[in-house]
């Protein structure tokens, strides 16, 4: 299981704050926190620094380095954002993790060269040039061209963690329902890849949102997804990450279950 | 979605010394207090009153059917008491379920009359002769055999409820994957038939057992099961009940989610 803290995002105010007056300790302490939380991916995204995001992502990448061994996930809308961070990523924390590529053809001819250049592991996001796809058919159309794209480009399969795409279920009644097809799909026809989310988008608009994030990582984590960005300091959610592997078998002896309740995750 | 409230069972002490003291408003509230919170069907439960069952079983009946228009879950292990139980089961309230039939040659040939005479549905138990079965294959091939026999017999597939039977994790690692998977066969092969299930079996032995059994209830409706035998007034369960639908594509413009938000079932 991947669990990539998605904390350190200058989208969030008091890392933007951080930022803004390069204030290491607080970057470091939440690297550290996500870290002893159970991350063992840190997300580095600072897409909204749109004018300095090539230094931020250098400075960003360094703080983090400096206190936690873990690899990185370098996120941005910004090809020479991510290879700024991965120049600098340390591969003896394991292989770094690009978010995204997709089946774009401007994005994808950007990305693959530094995916196999910095010998990355990626998300692949399965969207492409015609838009956000609708249902999983239409998903699984997207993830099918990227797959052959990228394993005849010469990526392995352990390196490919595709993202369905979560929408607003408030939106569409089916979009959760459409997610969990997809993975089911994905996992039938290449049960060597990896899948990853985000969550917040499926409750957006909708009450008690935290409640329905949380329902969705078990629905998603029950027909095969392997990876989450999520809050690694909700315990509530890490209880639930910890409870579910413990029900799928997963987890020998109930160890990490009985770990977990020792950490008071279920308090 | 059936929801069974689990509570009228004489194994709580409470509903125990109701029954001892004949305290018909104490049952009546507990029948009401669950439909209330959304049961569709009331299970009726004497087993431990070996020595006059069948006349606590008539008293229990008549009591709820008073005060609740919902049917009943016919529960136990006597089919005496299970007959005198559906003699007076009102069916202006809907079929009643037999609670239940399993492939044991005894228990399948004492139970099969009562579902056609009394025009029943039936929870079917994945165990024959041979004991319970550990692998899902093994809960299949019971499963197989109960299917063709039952619908020769002459029942309906929409009156079978198949109990795959759940087992602790803290005995087996595999106990509840084993269940995941018996529920994605037996919706393979029989995608009109019914799945229902008790949860605690699943956390027995281990700590926070009402977080597992709320895991495991989203798990197994994620794979398609669509009956539970719980306790309604559990309501973070219930909030999780209706959460967990409306993110499978089963909550029309998720008014059931709205209507829960405003029941306050996630505070």
């Amino acid at each position: 299981m991947l669990i990539i803290g998605e904390l350190i995002n200058t989208s969030r105010k008091l890392i933007s704050e951080a930022v803004e007056k390069k204030d290491a300790d607080y970057i470091k302490k939440i690297a550290i926190d996500q870290v002893e939380a159970g991350a063992n991916y840190i997300d580095v995204n600072c897409g909204t620094m749109i004018f300095d995001e090539v230094e931020t992502m250098e400075w960003l990448v360094n703080t983090v380095q400096e206190v936690v061994q873990v690899p990185l996930c370098i996120d941005s809308p910004n090809p020479k954002a991510i290879e700024a961070g991965l120049k600098i990523a340390r591969n003896s924390n394991g292989k770094p993790l690009i978010n995204s590529i997709t089946g774009e053809n401007e994005r994808y001819s950007e990305i693959l060269p530094l995916v196999l250049n910095y010998k990355t592991k990626v998300v692949a996001l399965c969207m492409d040039d015609n838009g956000m796809p609708e249902t999983a058919e239409d998903r699984m159309a997207v993830a099918q061209n990227l797959y052959q794209r990228l394993i005849e480009a010469g990526v392995s399969e352990d390196d490919i963690y595709f993202d369905p795409l979560v929408k607003p279920v408030s939106t569409g009644d089916k979009a959760g329902l459409e997610v969990l097809d997809t993975i089911k799909l994905i996992k039938e026809n290449y049960p060597n890849v990896h899948m990853v989310c985000g969550l917040s988008n499926v409750s957006f608009g909708l009450p008690n949102r935290k409640v329905l994030n949380q329902l969705f990582m078990i629905q998603t984590m029950t027909m095969g997804m392997d990876s989450y960005i999520l809050n690694p300091l909700d315990k509530s959610m890490m209880g639930a990450v910890q409870g579910s592997q413990t029900l799928l078998g997963k987890d020998s002896y109930c160890t990490g279950y009985l770990n977990a309740h020792r950490k008071r995750l279920y308090e």
